[in-house]
């Protein structure tokens, strides 16, 4: 038996002799590379904790401690050594475990994780909400460097050191770049003098740096800049948090050492951990952006499988084309040039390209100011991150009407990555935005020709919303508002973006069982009514509306409500959506029979509405 | 003629001999004393940026220049220069002018505000399309201490600081606490050592701080704890900023100096000015909070008249009164402790009340760590800032179905503050969020029953949303989801929360003019139907839903899809309700009956729907 197949929680590792960590941590990898390579996920980032999380079972109790992970997608080891090893060949598939933190998992995942910056709050309510209890479990947040960019890590820095609650931030620091002049070592080290720790801390610190030149790399972009300027002597221990480090992420020894005496230190303490992403996997280690999401790969190579043509692509593509002809286009990312297919946009024009880092509500209001003052900005974000700009859609930009174009990428199910990562809340948020103005291309082709209209012609904020993936079936494209894609008598299905390739399989599905469906496609979601929509349910008087947002603000009610204002009587009428808007992970198709959105269940529902017909 | 009579622009005061600038800020502050105090607005802030403000256009020409204001209700005296002296009787009044910037206005004012912490980004966004642009133009962010506390506000710092454009930030920083041990000045001065304006440079600072000894005092909430620790040579400096400051924000001679040199250093700087709120208003600066925002009052003694029982207030009582009983409750508030009368609580339960400052989404992801581990938080907050916690809404309250309950402060129309600060959307993106129940008090005794209910009795999300103010006619309490609050045959009227004041009125009046109203009042709106106003659009066929929020996501619009996927036809529909939800500020009264929405429109709307009975 291997020592990580006698390990099911923090107990276990705790009974672990020192001298098989080593041991264990190696087992660990190579169970995560084989792993991953059948299921595909995020190897580099967890490859990277292996010891972190080891050293974090050796100090806390993950039963009863609370250790909130931030984003979550690092917590893969986590998973392996708290009884969920075996099922980690379901990973993020339909009915298998999830590749984030789930208290539903395990009582040893404290909180759902996702999305970026949040655990520091979180962590302070919990640590809040213990010392008001008068309980005694300890309380810690597992942060990415990256997260540090957002504005709501910074709320949770300031609140924390404000409170004095007892807590832990352990920041977990892949990717770092040290200023070595900034002098916020020396002074920490002067501080620590006076511990008995120091000499060993001391130690830990040149170690850290010694294995790791790569450190002293300096880079200009937002995230390099944040940890340079900030974070070694400067924000965190200005903030009044106690600041320990940097330790070297890959010695188990230092890291549960240090992380024991921050626990025990009853403050809010700060842990700067290095680690380097994809440790111990050459091909993770030379490109962990490669092996950062990532689908089946070859575990002894690393040759990943081509996954195909897909949305963000051809927008990025899009956009180079027309930033060469109009000097006014900028293109900004938080933090996701490679996701939202900008990479290219910023080899080619790196003076039009804005990364923001972490910071939606930033990247938005910063929009806004660029296009007040006459440049055509382009946010490409996903979906379910826009989220964290909701306000200043509204405040910054929709207000005074500004020309701001909101590539909403990921909108829809995104499979895999599950219930915080679908893009299923846009049309109902972006709804209630004033005036803003929703494409939703359906194929590449249509794509393009929309962002010809969103870029070049349309005036005020304007969002197109595409999924994450490829194009199906239908490809070509509309510069209309709505369309009438397929006629028929019987009953209206009523769709927008790729969804329109179910529906027309659904409306061969219909005719082979005598039902004539007509499809109508809503390409622009605006502020005008659904004028074709509501003249094809005046011919049919039925509606199936089949959709993949949640059921608040989705285009089917609004037609309902505009139906019924009209004073339109149907014989029938189903809304086809994803409910309230909670979806679990798993494969899209999947996802879509179970919530009665595919094109089988689009043909049931209007099948149903039809048998009157028949009677 | 007075100075203050000849200056209409920036031009008008560069050409003031510097000799007369003392006497140009006393009568701006004799005349911002004696108008406010007739049509009431933000006093205190603005007495205090009076240097400010004519140094600012001392040194740049607001209408070309970009001076972007942070939350923006200190800007009566940038105003007042700028050609809109004569307009002060009207401001905030119904069609006059606003109490915030409005670019509508005039060129002068750069940008919308309302909400805090949005000026670096989108002064930072101007700035780089001007550089893109090859325009020369230069821009600047005025920003308030307290907005200082934002995410956005440390999201536009590092981002600002990181891209190097050439833009100013003048923080005003009008409540300084220093801890004078924080060694950063000492090294702030050594740098300044090369510059050639280092002596006097030096001098200023210290008479800034000769002449307010009160700087020194040291107060542990948030905002101190920010500005103490990360203020002074921290943060700012830490980031690549250049910092300037403290300097004395009452002497022009000072301020115009160090904006000009801080202007031509063509990178970003930080000014760091001290004010004084009130300053030169004995009874304003004795108690800056009761004049921040004061309706009128007497300009000789202060005297201010009574605004009579308010929603807040009765908040803030009852939750003492549970708090009293239930030690599980904790009361959050950013920043608005009085605004949302949770003064009191914080008087009586120190340790259960947490003040986050002006960071929304940290309030709202902390109160999900208190609940997951059992206490029940109570964030009581603006509906318009709300807004800013939209995805921790879902993502860190909702996707657990967490136990918060929120106390959606000013929801529906809030009169004179206007279109940033209306609750306008709330219906429409709280209803996104999965499995959130919003309750809608109409009375002081509703919100005390439905407090009860959303605190002690129910679980998950729960909103309560309640106005601006006071009640109305209607008094009464109930425990139920709807009511049927008066029969009637011929239409059915839908309102939630004190807009049952207005549809009680528009029944009489219908009731004059022969028409039989039905009142269906909404009390719950959740992932339920609503059954009893279905029934009784079925007994009427007719439908007048009148609401204050915006049309995405309204009351009336659910109801007609709710209606619609029944197969209800209906013989006429009127949704009564703000539209895409830009409206301006004035009396409430005059704005709902300008949008249509009060008791005359609502009797309107409904004897034209009923006049086919006639024929």
């Amino acid at each position: 038996m291997s020592i990580l197949e006698s390990i099911s929680c923090s107990e276990d590792v705790k009974k672990l002799p020192e001298s098989s960590l080593e041991a264990l941590c190696g087992e660990i990898r190579s169970f995560l590379i084989e792993s991953v390579s059948k299921t595909g996920g995020h190897l580099a980032s967890n490859l990277g904790a292996v010891e972190l999380t080891v050293a974090l079972h050796r100090v806390y109790d993950t039963a009863k401690d609370r250790i909130v992970f931030d984003v979550g997608h690092q917590t893969y080891v986590h998973k392996i050594l708290t009884g969920r090893r075996e099922a980690f060949s379901t990973l993020r598939q339909y009915g298998g475990i999830s590749g984030f933190p789930k208290p539903c998992e395990a009582e040893d995942d404290a909180f759902v994780a996702g999305h970026a910056s949040n655990s520091v709050s979180v962590a302070l309510g919990m640590a809040k909400a213990r010392t008001l209890q008068g309980q005694a479990y300890s309380v810690a947040a597992v942060i990415g460097d990256g997260a540090m960019t957002g504005g709501l890590a910074y709320e949770g820095l300031t609140n924390a050191a404000a409170s004095g609650e007892p807590m832990v931030v352990i920041l977990n620091d892949n990717n770092m770049s040290i200023d070595p002049n900034v002098g916020g070592t020396a002074s920490l080290l002067q501080k620590m003098r006076v511990r008995p720790g120091y000499f060993e801390f001391k130690r830990f610190y040149r170690e850290a740096f010694s294995h790791t030149p790569g450190l002293y790399h300096f880079n200009h972009n937002v995230k390099e800049w944040v940890k340079s300027r900030v974070l070694p002597d400067n924000m965190l221990s200005a903030l009044g948090m106690e600041y320990m480090g940097p330790v070297d992420g890959h010695d188990i020894r230092q890291l549960e050492c240090v992380l024991r005496w921050a626990k025990e230190m009853q403050k809010p303490v700060l842990v700067h951990v290095i680690t380097r992403k994809g440790k111990g996997c050459p091909y993770a280690e030379e490109h962990p952006e490669l092996y950062h999401g990532v689908g089946p790969f070859d575990p002894e190579t690393g040759e990943i499988q081509n996954s195909g043509a897909c949305f963000s692509e051809a927008f990025g593509e899009n956009l180079c084309a027309m930033a060469e002809r109009d000097k006014k286009i900028v293109a900004i990312t938080a933090a996701m040039a490679s996701g939202t297919g900008l990479d290219q946009f910023a080899h080619r024009f790196p003076g039009r390209f804005v990364d923001t880092g972490i910071a939606e509500g930033h990247a938005a209001a910063f929009a806004a100011g660029m296009a007040k003052q006459g440049m055509t900005p382009v946010f490409a974000v996903y979906s379910s991150f826009l989220q964290r700009g909701f306000d200043m859609l509204i405040h910054d930009v929709s207000l005074q009407g500004l020309h701001v174009v909101f590539g909403v990428d990921r909108a829809g199910l995104v499979g895999s990555d599950g219930e915080t990562h679908h893009g299923i809340f846009d049309l109902s948020y972006l709804g209630t935005v004033p005036g803003m103005q929703i494409l939703c291309p359906a194929s590449f082709a249509e794509l393009r020709e929309q962002m010809e209209m969103a870029i070049s012609e349309m005036s005020g904020p304007v969002a197109l919303r595409y999924p994450r993936g490829g194009e199906g079936e239908y490809r070509l494209a509309s510069r209309e508002a709505e369309q009438i894609l397929r006629e028929g008598s019987d009953v209206t299905l009523v769709c927008c973006g790729i969804m329109v390739n179910e529906a027309l399989a659904a409306a061969r599905l219909l005719e082979q069982r005598g039902v004539s469906a007509e499809i109508v496609k809503i390409n622009l979601i605006g502020e005008k009514r659904f004028s074709l929509a509501l003249s094809s349910l005046k011919k049919t008087g039925k509606l199936v509306a089949a959709e993949e947002v949640c059921a608040a603000g989705c285009l089917g009610s609004r037609l309902l409500s505009q139906a019924c204002e009209e004073g339109l009587a149907l014989k029938g009428a189903r809304l086809l959506n994803l409910g309230k808007g909670i979806v679990a992970h798993g494969d899209r198709k999947l996802l879509m029979r179970d919530h009665g959105i595919d094109a089988g269940s689009i043909a049931k529902a209007a099948e149903e509405l039809c048998k009157w017909k028949k009677l």
